[in-house]
This record gives structure tokens, sequence and C-alpha cells, in this order.
């Protein structure tokens, strides 16, 4: 798990250079075909890359992006009106039997479909009119971590892509930072380290991010659960204010951290309402950011904080993170 | 909390009664715009409804549907393209800001807006081009519980209105057997005690769903945390065995229990799968369903179990459930 961990600035550095040229072209024809919305369809770790694919989607080129339930299709049978849609499907293996059968039938639906995954002859990508391929080699470890940083960087590129133009030009610049931005957050492995040794009677954890930090939250606190056998649970600030903050009150005992991920982007603000609210009922929580980036790509460096940490936790709880119990790599959901 | 749970067969039968005109004439606009997509936009217990309204709309109508991120608009400033589009926002309160905001934003861009609230003088439904109603009267207790039944309901009802015609009709038909269903599953309340009552030393909760009764798994665990203090999850059987299941392995210990949610639909057989992973790791499950009703109605029986299951747990414990600690009734999230 550390030697993948590791790998990523390159591995994010790779995806960049080989997939813009088709970013670029799959951007093209999604113009020119005049999508005027996009699905994405994924499961696990990928399900968190593809929510920061809407986000990209939306805030940068203010197209609307929801997550497909692909059981609509695969276990009801529907058939989606999709013409004018572009289903994206992400998976590492590209063998998630579900993502598979609901892009081919996304297909069949009209829709112009767009594989990330890691393996360029899986049945993900023969399924898709185009594919964006992760070049991240083989993923040994059970727990995701350079294949969620490069699908990130595919769903970032293929944004650019639909983009176009200058702005789009813009958007893979903005790109290029990232992975100097892991390198960077690598570089803290000493402290996070450190900052993990004392927990190791962690049972539970909410792990709270806002904007684009959100799916980092969600990402971290699956590693957590997944490392660490931790009872993680990713959160929204908006949505941990208005409800479970009730699990931080004084209930909540030593057991219990919260772990709050910022960013410089607008949504710091309600993370430190998040902190102040936490201190108030008592709660100790831990902060992993801002890093020197714009908010956008500081999913990058947190996403590397929360592995990290899941890493140091697990073996700090006398745990082996690279057999965490329950686990195969591929779970055939139909 | 109990006196609003009983409520609900009647606060959902007064729902389609009073609704079901408004509903076929807000169908019929959304037929004659061409409406392509629909985003939901919601937050806590309206956004596990607004799941059901996703589900809903794609296996009944196949409109393609998805979750807004509000955040998107109302931190971002971005300006989605939403022509074409129907947006749907829920809020009982009809004030939660950032849901406002959204469809304010929305309507500008040029989709058909529709406001699900229990509030027809709020900012929400003032915002929208059309209203549905939830007629729950005042809720005083701070967990949503018949507001949650009504919304679906309410999403049901827009859901039946859109596909209008003959295939509306058999919806509308399927709709009104939810009030028995909800009384039927109000006369185990004693057994659902019962069941509770040895729990009260629970402390962690995966509710596992699939299908319809995913986002009554989502919706249940939302209530175990609000009202009983347990740090529940709520997890697609499809994603819990990709993943999550490391968390049933033998360190759970007796503080841990899954709660499976059962319907007739085409998801059992993966809800049985899980069933005999946790068996086998040696974990014990509890199960609510599957209840004589199909697939789609099963989310209200399986609700209303939940809801029960969350108070009866929060009084075992020693806790008042009309009084969780850290919650108020409206957050203002911006």
């Amino acid at each position: 798990m550390l030697s993948e961990i590791l790998e990523q600035p390159e591995a994010v550095a790779r995806v960049i250079e080989r997939g813009r040229k088709d970013a670029w072209e799959i951007g093209r024809r999604l113009r020119s075909k005049g999508a005027a919305f996009a699905m994405l369809a994924a499961r696990g770790s990928s399900d968190h890359a593809a929510i920061l694919g809407k986000y990209a989607l939306g805030v940068h080129l203010g197209i609307p992006a929801g997550l497909a339930a692909p059981s609509i299709a695969t276990l009801y049978k529907s058939r989606l009106k999709l013409r004018g849609a572009a289903v994206i499907g992400v998976s590492q293996s590209g063998r998630s039997p579900d993502i598979v059968e609901f892009l081919e039938a996304s297909s069949r639906a009209g829709a112009f479909t767009v594989a990330v995954t890691n393996d360029p002859s899986s049945p993900l990508a023969r399924a898709a009119d185009h594919a964006l391929f992760l070049h991240a080699g083989e993923e040994r470890s059970i727990a995701a971590t350079k294949t969620f940083t490069t699908q990130v960087a595919c769903l970032y590129l293929l944004a650019a892509g639909w983009a176009g133009g200058r702005r789009g030009q813009e958007l893979l610049a903005g790109l290029c930072a990232a992975p100097e931005a892991l390198r960077r957050a690598l570089a803290d492995g000493p402290a996070i380290e450190a900052s993990m040794k004392p927990l190791k009677r962690l049972e539970r954890c909410v792990v709270v991010g806002r904007g684009f930090p959100f799916p980092a939250a969600l990402e971290t606190a699956l590693k957590l659960k997944e490392t660490a056998g931790v009872f993680a649970e990713g959160a929204s600030a908006a949505d941990f204010l208005h409800g479970p903050i009730a699990m931080a009150g004084p209930q909540a005992g030593a057991a219990f951290r919260a772990l709050l991920l910022l960013s410089r982007g607008p949504g710091k603000d309600s993370i430190k309402r998040v902190e102040r609210r936490l201190k108030a009922a008592g709660v100790s929580s831990l902060r992993f950011g801002p890093d020197p980036v714009p908010d956008w790509i500081s999913p990058f460096p947190l996403a590397v904080r929360g592995q990290l940490a899941a890493l140091r936790l697990s073996l700090a709880k006398g745990l082996d993170p690279d057999h965490p119990s329950g686990l195969r790599k591929i779970t055939r959901v139909h």
C-alpha cells in the first residue's frame, strides 16, 4: 500500500501527459454532439472520483451531472432516455459487472459513453465509445490509492477537454499542479504518522469536507474503514451541521475523532463552523490542509493525507494494511 | 416523535388525495416542455426522499435523474446550463437557504422548477414554478418522520403525473397501497420494541438495502444516529460487498449489528448474499421486511420500521428521542 501511495505523483503526471490528446478529442466530440448533461457510474473509491467529476463539470463548465444508480438499468431493466447525455463509467479494473452493464445499456439508449479505467482490454473499455486510461500499472493493494487519484486526473482531463479552447487550456494548466501538490503531501508523511500514533484506540471517525474537499472526505473515510477497521463516515459540512452532529455529543467518548479537511476554497467557512461546534461540544478534531493549491486541486493532497493516515493508523493498531479482513479486489455485483 | 410516527398513514393518504390534481397538471407541463432529465436538491432526510424520487423517475419513466450538489451554485456561483431540465427542491420547512438559492439559480438558468415542501408560504414554494405540499401539519419532533414519508409520496405523485395517461394511473393506483402498508408496519410496533430492548449496548450499525430499499436504509441509519446516538451507516448491498464489509469482521464485537432491509424486488438476492457473508463472519444481523407490497412501495413500511427501531432503541438506552443532543430543526447552510 505504501509503495503504491508513493507512486502517485508520477502516476498522475503520466495520466496528464498521455491522456491530454484523447481528452481533447473526446471533448471536441462531446461539444459537437451538444451533450447537455452527464451521468457518472461507479462503485466504491471510483464513486468518490466520480463525485469530483460531477463537481468539476458543474463548477468549471456549468454542465449538470449526476451519479447514476446502475441498478435502475441492471436490476430493474429500465431503459433510460439518454439522448443528449454523456455517460461516464469509472472502474479501475473495468470489470465491475454492473458498471459495464450500465454503460452497455446507456450506449443502446443513445448516450455518448466514456470509460475511465486502468485496463484498455477490459469489458468497460470495449463497451464505451471512448476511453481514458489510468496508466497506473497493476494495483496490488486492496485499498485503492493510485487508481483513485489517477481517476480524478482523468475526469479533470475530460472536463478540460469538454471545455476546450482557452478555458480548457487553463484547466489543463491548473491540473498540472497536481503532481507537485501530491509530492508535498507525501513529504508530510512523518507528521501524519506522529498524529496517528496516539490514536490506536480510535473506533469511530467523521471526516468532514465541503465543496471539492467533500469527496476527499468520503474517500478518506473509506480508507479508514478498509485499512484501519475504523467505523468512519464522510460528511459534507452542510449535512453534518444539519443532523449527524449529534454523534459528536458528550456520549461519543475518547474512541471518537472528527477529521476536518480544509482547502482554500469557499467551503472553508463552514468547516470552521463545524470546528467551533465540535469544540463547544468538547470533541477533539484533527485537521488536514489547507494545501497551497486551488480548491479544485486540493482533493489530490487531501486524499494522499487520508491514505497515509489510514495506513499509519492501521499499523498503530497492529493490523496489516495490505490484508484487511473480508475484502476482495473485484466484487462481482449484478 | 411517536405521535408523529403514528400519523403517517393518514398523512400519506392526505398527500395523495390533495396532491393528485396538481401532480397531474405539473406532469402535463413537464411533458409539453419536453423535460429530458431531472435534478433533485435536498439535505438530510429530504435527501433520502430525493433518492427515491430519482429511482422512481428512472425505473418507472426512464427519466435520468441525479442529485444536485447545491454548492455548485451556492458556494461556487456556477451557472448550470439547465434548459430541458426539471429541478426539484425538497425541503420540509422550505427554508433551507442553500436549497432555496439552488432553485432560484436553476430558475434563472431556464429549468422547470418544482418545490416539495410542507409550507406553502415558504421561500422555496415562492421560488419554484410549481409546488407539491406535504400537508403534514407542524412537525415538532427533531427527527423527521411524517415529513419523510409525505415527501416520498409527493415525489411518487410527481412521477405518476409526469408519466401521465394509463401508466400514470397505474402508478397512482400503486401508490394508494402505501397508507395500508404503513398501518401494517405500525402494527408491528411491539415486535420491533422487543427486538430493540436487548440492544441497549449497540454503538455501531450498518443498515443495508438494495434498489428501492436502499434509500430507506440511508434514512433508517440517519434516524438511529439522530435519535439513539448509534454510529449508523446506510449502505447499498452492492457497495457493502465491495469494501466496507471489512467493518463486519471479528474485530467488530458485540456493539455492532447489521440491519438488513428486504423487499420483494430484485435486490433481495444481494441482501441474502450479504446475510450469508455476515453469518460466515460471525456477525449478527437483524432483518426488516419483506412487506407484502411491490418493491417501490416498500420504502414506506421499511422507513416506519426504522423510525420505530430508532425510537425504541433510544428509550432502551435511557435517551430522550424528542431531545437528541446537538440538533436544531432548521440549519442555515449557505
